[in-house]
């Protein structure tokens, strides 16, 4: 059957109105090791907490396409002539690489675990001491699973791309200049994933928070020059400052309403608990020679285990929505006195402490919200978002910590608490009225 | 811990934005037969097609209460008089019967079975030789399960509700002549399911079909005298008719576009195919001996058990996303010759067909979309919407027939439908030429 | 200053995020005939019933622009080989009518009266005794004034248009088979016009009525052969009928519920009368040879005008928005009963009707609702959206007469049309209740 | 005709569904004074920039009532037992005082300017030498043309209110402690004014910038002590303290984007040079004595006088919508080097010059964004959102400054600032790639 290089399918998008596809990215769509990611839920057990947020990978990943590939437009129009003197594309190239980065985008996700980041702590060791991280299982299941529908595709006889090609993108690990520049479409503080899950998140939870005007950004991301190393990155033009800014915001507000909510919090501890149990070994399969062992692990086999008892104390916790509660928390940017006191309080509460959550160690943390950006005044000048606006420059990574107790302790924990000596928190309260 | 009569919780919702509830309604749905609702995906594999559309039942239950109420409000406030003459309502017996409302709505779907409607036709069969509807399993859980936490809690002092009136309500079976004019709100052409769920289903599948004026209805809601029998009815007044007109039109979209789309009635027919297997004896557990047992059928369990390859070769379908194809569809409103058209493919197609669905036999089919309106010329006048708009009048319960055929069968299917004699096909289309 | 191919503008868009202009369409734009449609409301005093509706057609003529335009690449992508074949486009061809269909998309509405439609009836007469219609003088202007800066614009050298090209697509009178397909985008059932407004006058006045899926229609836009003439029409595929029966019904839901809602008809006629006062022999210049004096007009001075006091009693009440009351209306659909109470009514009232407006003289009023459908199953079968669905075939054409009283004489019309003998309602009334 | 207390009224609105008066604010409503918030645009000429943004104080006004209610409601849902010990409320004086804020919001506008904000530089000088605010005018309006039908209305009956009782509320001048507690909702940092102009002025713009979460406001204000005054004031609980962070952060973005958009600020600029010439004596009718005269003047009769051409140079540039040209801008929190850089400019330019605007004299400016938030944890602690957030801390003040050049010299004005010498922008560009 002949290719018809203008034929294309369409996915429903809540966000995006449709998705479009192409019969080459339909094919790996189709494909298993995609198709797993529908039994991949996006946010965990977040709808506990917020009871629309069912939505899964799947929908995410088409979606981290779409946008990518409206960014990559946006900046080939508007930012042509330096890519063209910098990174010596011709529009060939570009076309081409436009495809390499779709499927990239595409891909990303694909070796996530069961809820996604939250059983991330039990990826298995590698050699070196660390960790496996999701894009490593990602990139392993590009180079070996998706392999032929990658390279032996009818429609890549025009790109001639290799499965290294797509892994490479995700990894960072290009060693193309041009493909880097793209990275940071992929891995970046305006990468297409999190443009798309901000955006889908708020949607399913029916939150305002996450909303950020995407069009804006379309309409003013450039590359530009970074200003010490010179390298091309991706950054925005002044007039669309107020956008990422706003983009900035917008992740940092979904971070402490949703992604590190308390009792969202809980149950991720929850499910860390029952698949240590769940888990042979209490690890994931490893990328390296255990894949079809991982791939096999989804959502649905997890609750089917998690139906069946299998999850021990913290399995039934889960099913019965019975989780840990919240008993102290310091402020969002604790400061040295505050930390004193969480010291003071965990002495207090000794065993009834049941957790201790940090959302510096949460998997929904971020680096340092920078993004450069274009000066429209003098094409030369480029600097940072931080530096730009007050907003972003005071934006501290959130170190709040949060102790848990059992449901049954919960009460005795909060006496406790209640009956310690008030001096610390008295002292607090005066200066917050002498500095106001 | 006394009561505070104006403590309440609220949940997050994306199509009303916040749902309030007091602490009753709380401790009901913190009940694990309520909570179980969570586990109950509203629209089945629906997400197979759309793919947002991963919502469920627990998210709907209490968007159903909440709008249950708004129009409940409405009505008194707009028909009090006529509730004071003809059902001798007094303003506390007003309030008294919307708190019987808001759990009748909150509990209507607490006997749904895993994801929702699929499984339906796998109730066992009452001693009439009918097979038990999910109402009955709702009922029976209220009266049972639930008994204790309705008719114990704190605030039934106020009020005095046994579990039974709860369930006679969603029955439709009681007695009192005012409960069952709210009996229109539980179950009817307007009734607050409905509302509901056209907007949830659409909001997360990302459609606009289902999508009607919710606040155009909420100010023009009536209670209205049916014209014949003179009983009370819910109805809406003249000025909120084309608000009617397109939440029934919205439901006859969505009819078509979701919930009787091809793809998606074939993943219908493999769960139900798949949980034959999985079911002991084919069948659920019945709501009269065996409600423990059927409360602990819910989607992580079917999940589970698909995963183990228990579901048979409609399991291995679902689970490989392998469905039957469509090879062929009557008109949506099929005539004498278009029957005969599908009987000429049956015979052509022969064993080929693996499945026939017909729309009639759909969970999701409507009964006659009639809705009273009260004119505002002339206030004794009340009719029908169908009386009303030809667009009303004219729409006929879909009646289309969908045959499938194995995804190894459907190129074959197609070659023969192809061959087959063309008269039929001719004279059809020469009938519409000349008819247009 | 070279010309940059790839330079564009953008405007914010309520309805479609972003309008994207070239240079050549920014200096078209940029034009006084152009800004002029700045001070032409979309809907007149629409705003008296529903204060959000207070939009401009230059709002909607940079929208309509920009919808036709995605129209126009859906149906190339989709039926690139139709429009070779039977219309010999090939790429570049395709290319350049894009850039014409865009110009007469953003130019169709240029020639429009203050307040738009409300005041065409003050349009003068042509020799042929029938009055201009708007687009003569759009098409008047396209040829004179915009002239210049359509034929000498630098862009304009790759494609040598003629303002007389833009204006024969206006016109729908292009010779060229080509173009004329086109036509249909311009002004037809599924125009890019309507699928504007719709979606426009929805969002700025607040109602759900005129929504529907834009995306859905662009994703199976198609060219399709008309059944008898064979003559290449824009047409819509079989998956998107339901779509694009939505869109039907949108119009005709938003035309009773607000283009010919009772009072904003009353504004109408005000407007329309406080007009024959102020336009010198109560006439508009004509397109011919008055250009410049009639593009003088324009909503600011007819605002102006009426401050000063110079519109007559008309104008008095549009100040005061003391508006003529209706006091009688028959259905939708009047049967030959219906009218013959009308009469009745009017010969009742007398002289105390103070106007009577017909929907079926409504300038909002549209043709005759058909699309072509192009079947899946069958390549050559195309048919009529009316004879698919029941609801598009019964729509008749709204034909609701209103009769009017002026505001002190309302009460005395409303009680003469109580006392008139019963026996016509009454007979009515038992007709509806037989047929029900 | 006897009053029904049940009787209402309803308006379409865009940003709340429909808000619904009683038949007492709905005859204040009719009234002259209140209609001719229909000609007054709530952001004068920003439909320049953002064509949908048409829109009028009118609408406004009534969104504002409908906010103010929903958060009275919900302050005494959730404060009641303070509101009864600090306040000596009962429920009675809260169902009283609701109806007295709901006026006072709905006519907290009705003096307004034509265009709104843009022309209050024009009103005239009190004895004090101060100039009159527009706040001044509404209270004049309700005390004089208001006061028979807010005195005299049959449902004042039940209230005994008096014009000054409303007068007084807006101007915060309210002797009575309770009625100052509601102050905070007419005007402060979470007033219903900016909830609703926020919303409203998104929807009709089409920017996602001033969208919050209204219903988590809602669903967590409360009434609470000030720290150290010890007096009751409007906060927030502190589940809502990132909804009011968002609430601030939403009218930073609008500032920025929309109300000091430099286009914008121009045409501003131009509409008070305008005015100047057409206003007689240069000033509006001032509200003591001449408020009759300054009645009449609404949007209608300036854009009569200005089509007249009585607007001078300003009123022809805003005709031809030929503006003034932004040369120069500091950036929105200029330090002591920028502002030196200003004044560099200022000189290389001299009399290209042709205006100097500052965001620091804008009437869009904000006063500290500081609200109450009250401690889940410790029910006696309340402190500031600015000591929560640093993103609330750290916002200054915009005080960008704007230079403008007239068209025909903006070329000129830029050629001599790119000539100047270099070195103040080098070191900036420095200093930042250090602090980076």
């Amino acid at each position: 059957m002949p290719y018809n290089p203008r034929k294309f399918y369409e996915f429903r998008c809540p966000v995006h109105g449709f998705v479009k596809l192409n019969d080459w990215e339909r094919a790996i769509v189709d494909h298993a090791c995609f198709q797993r990611l529908r039994r991949i839920r996006q946010l965990a057990f977040t709808e506990y907490v917020y009871p629309g947020a069912t939505h899964t990978r799947f929908e995410h990943s088409l979606g981290v396409m779409h946008t990518a590939s409206r960014v990559y437009e946006a900046v080939c129009e508007r930012s042509q002539k330096l890519l063209e003197e910098e990174l010596a594309y011709d529009e060939v190239g570009l076309n081409r690489d436009k495809q390499l980065v779709r499927l990239a985008a595409l891909l990303h996700d694909v070796g996530h675990s069961p809820f996604s980041h939250a059983s991330e702590d039990l990826f298995p060791m590698k050699g070196n001491g660390k960790r496996y991280a999701h894009e490593e299982y990602s990139t392993a299941i590009v180079r070996t699973k998706l392999k032929d529908v990658i390279e032996n595709h009818p429609r890549n006889a025009n790109y001639g791309f290799r499965a290294d090609d797509v892994a490479a993108l995700i990894e960072g690990a290009a060693t193309a200049r041009q493909a880097l520049f793209w990275r940071d479409l992929i891995s970046g503080q305006m990468d297409a994933d999190r443009m798309d899950y901000l955006l889908r998140d708020s949607h399913h939870a029916g939150v305002q928070y996450g909303r950020f005007d995407l069009n804006r950004i379309i309409s003013t991301v450039v590359a530009v020059r970074e200003p010490e190393a010179g390298t091309l990155r991706l950054g925005i033009s002044e007039g669309g400052a107020h956008a990422a800014e706003r983009l900035v915001l917008a992740r940092y507000e979904m971070f402490t309403q949703i992604y590190f909510h308390k009792t969202r919090v809980a149950f991720d501890l929850h499910l860390k608990g029952a698949l240590q149990d769940i888990l042979p070994g209490g690890l994931f399969p490893n990328p390296a020679d255990e894949l079809d062992q991982y791939l096999d692990w989804d959502d649905w086999k997890v609750l089917g285990e998690l139906k069946q008892g299998k999850g021990g104390e913290h399995g039934e916790r889960l099913k019965t929505r019975n989780h840990y509660r919240e008993v102290y928390h310091t402020p969002e940017s604790p400061e040295l006195k505050d930390m004193e006191r969480l010291a003071a309080v965990k002495n207090a509460l000794g065993l009834l402490v049941a957790s201790e959550q940090s959302a510096e160690k949460s998997w929904y943390k971020t680096g340092r919200p920078d993004i450069l950006v274009e000066s429209e005044a003098d094409d030369d000048k480029v600097d940072f978002l931080s530096t730009h606006f007050p907003t972003i420059g005071s934006l501290r990574s959130n170190a709040q910590v949060i102790l848990y107790a059992k449901p049954e302790d919960a009460g005795e924990a909060r006496r406790r608490k209640k009956a310690m000596p008030p001096q610390v928190a008295k002292q607090l309260n005066l200066d917050m009225n002498t500095g106001a």
